[in-house]
């Protein structure tokens, strides 16, 4: 038996990265950047107006007062979307509105609601001091700045920043096609009927989900009965189809238990099997040529943790991204729990805020089997091997992302 | 002028819900559910061994002793998946497998490393307390339970209770279009030459992805100027084909700001327009028909900032989520922002967890029109009218989701 930390950093150090491909701004949305990006122009692209008013030289209204207003000619007007095309000198000013480029000369703009129009004159009744409500050109991005990093997940907001800088297309890694294989011949498909001793197959439906939250590609393959042979034929399969292979069910001790032995006979070098952990023990990780399998235990909660802790972080390490896992947080537990263990266990928990407090309570029933508080959970609580919880108590916490 | 919890509620009076549609569970990830799910059947369907071991009478082994062993007569084997065909009475024991049905008449199960097996005997050495390590039927749910309920938002863990159940195909709501149409004599299409004084449209890219992870399906329009009679044509067909409408820019006072004067032209009432916030001020909504308009600012983070407080709290509530808008918690604040408005603020922000504690710092410029802080950013800081932040104030923050 290993440790979690080993078991990780065992299953990062197989991975490589994907290749790269090239995909619009629209199909990037929740992508991972392949190459950092640097601005190629200034946002915004020229001094530009935050407000709709006038554009003048500041100094022009040095002396302006309520009952001496200063009169300025005004040359032109300047809409959104138009390039002025008259300097301002001493004694002018141009209209203008929010967005329009501020003209060469003008140091300044006004707001409407403190000026008033008389004919072809403006009269601005207060000193403006120059650069005010003046947005330079380059304020936001400069010309040439990293904006994005490679890694970084493309967000909304990525997205708009791309589009906002004429960028359409970005390199991306490509999305990692993660094959997922079920064993064991008490699984049945739903929603075919269920003879006695069987039990409908749910991993895989999970999985399809969580792999998609991690950012693969799920494909699922037909369940596989314990028989070496046929599971021996269904691995080859799904690591020729797949950059990663999760099986779920006949890792533990048992006779019927032979995905290992079926990982070995395709040639698989075993990176570990059993990690001191609960649940989830009997998971395992192989490689087979430059592939990876993870092989996680058939309990329904006990391979959705395991998957977070295990395959979560490979998915998203395949994919590119730079930050990986799960966040831990530290938390005050709202809930006792006496079942000590000398191994490391993970109970499933809600997480939540309470006057700047983050509090955590458990979710039900922490037994391997159970899936119900599985769909409360938003986090795992961290427990150290013989450590109890006591209510009140700081406790380490993972938030799971969905 | 209106404050944004009217704006909110003004919205939320018009939102009805979408149709329902059945769909298979594996399509059904982040979709919502129309109905709530009852359970069909107990989970597990059987009284189930949670181990590799033996399955017995439990007071058969009141006298069993590390010297004076207690035999049983071995009656058949259970592989996980298989029915028992022999009930066990006083005197016999059943080799069982993990995840199979413990045989009538067994009411306990032995680990297989604390007994050993001779002949057709299996010899225990010490007593087994009747019920432990026996997973009853119905221990994780209850045939009937109400396990899922309507408006429930369906998790990778919901999916896997579905197929749990035998249950394939779900119904849920649909998703809600949402037409996104851009205004400005500004904007460009990226990657266009960028003549001056014009940028580049981002609002429909950035807003594309957000429509996608507030649950709705995004419809780009392409951009439209500044004139009532254009921008009747694209808001009439975007009404027609989607259930939600939103456009940014135009909404200012300026005499090019003609999105208010379009949605009037068409016969739309105004809900609101400007609400009493910054960034984002000019925001509007309209009722057109059984259709609903919302005005955004054209500026980039305003837009964004509004479309997180008043478009997604829509698009989730049209998609029939229960619990909608954005998650509110307390933070303590690591920046000093000074100045200080008449309105209520809303700063881009950065919420992380250090020791038990969310605290929460600004992302850069707080600028409508600047992007850069927006793309940092994963929470809002709300602050009051008048009030500046004080290094180490606990302030109100809203998680953003992405």
């Amino acid at each position: 038996m290993i440790s979690l930390d080993e078991a990780q950093s065992l299953i990062y150090q197989q991975l490589g990265s994907l290749p790269v491909e090239r995909i619009g701004i629209l199909e990037a949305y929740e992508r991972v950047l392949a190459e950092g990006i640097s601005a190629p122009l200034d946002l915004p692209p020229f001094h530009r107006s935050p407000l709709d008013g006038y554009a003048l030289k500041g100094e022009d209204t040095r002396d302006a007062a309520p009952d001496k207003p200063c009169r300025l000619k005004l040359v032109e007007k300047i809409p959104a979307g138009y390039a002025p095309r008259r300097e301002i000198v001493p004694g002018t000013a141009a209209r203008i509105f929010t967005g329009a480029p501020i003209p060469s000369g003008a140091n300044t703009v006004v707001r409407q609601e403190d000026v008033r129009e008389e004919g072809d004159q403006v009269l601005i009744f207060q000193p403006v001091e120059p650069y005010s409500n003046f947005s330079r050109s380059g304020e936001d991005v400069l010309l040439g700045e990293p904006v994005l990093h490679q890694g970084q997940l493309l967000t909304p907001a990525c997205i708009g920043m791309l589009a906002a800088l004429g960028i359409v297309e970005v390199p991306v890694f490509q999305r990692p096609q993660v094959g997922i294989i079920s064993t064991g011949d008490e699984l049945v498909a739903p929603p075919q009927p269920l003879l006695p001793g069987k039990i409908y197959n749910s991993n895989v439906y999970t999985f399809a989900g969580l792999v998609t939250r991690s950012g693969g590609l799920p494909r699922i393959y037909p369940t596989v009965v314990d028989r070496v042979a046929l599971q021996q034929e269904a691995l080859l399969q799904a690591l020729r189809e797949n950059h990663l292979v999760i099986t779920t069910g006949g890792v533990s001790v048992g006779e019927f238990d032979v995905v290992k032995e079926s990982i070995e006979a395709i040639g698989g070098t075993l990176l570990f099997w059993r990690i001191a952990m609960k649940p989830g023990t009997p998971a395992m990780a192989a490689q087979v040529g430059d592939k990876l399998v993870i092989g996680l235990s058939g309990n329904p909660a006990a391979a959705t943790i395991t998957y977070y802790l295990l395959v979560h972080p490979a998915i998203e390490s395949l994919a590119g991204r730079k930050e990986m896992g799960l966040t831990r947080v530290q938390a005050r537990s709202e809930d006792v729990f006496t079942k000590t263990s000398g191994q490391r266990r993970f109970l499933r928990a809600k997480a939540y805020h309470r006057d700047g407090q983050l509090w955590v309570k458990l979710t039900g029933k922490q037994n391997p089997g159970v899936l119900k508080s599985m769909i409360y959970s938003n986090a795992l609580i961290d427990l150290p091997p013989r450590h109890s919880l006591a209510r009140g108590e700081m406790v380490d916490v993972l938030l799971l992302p969905f």
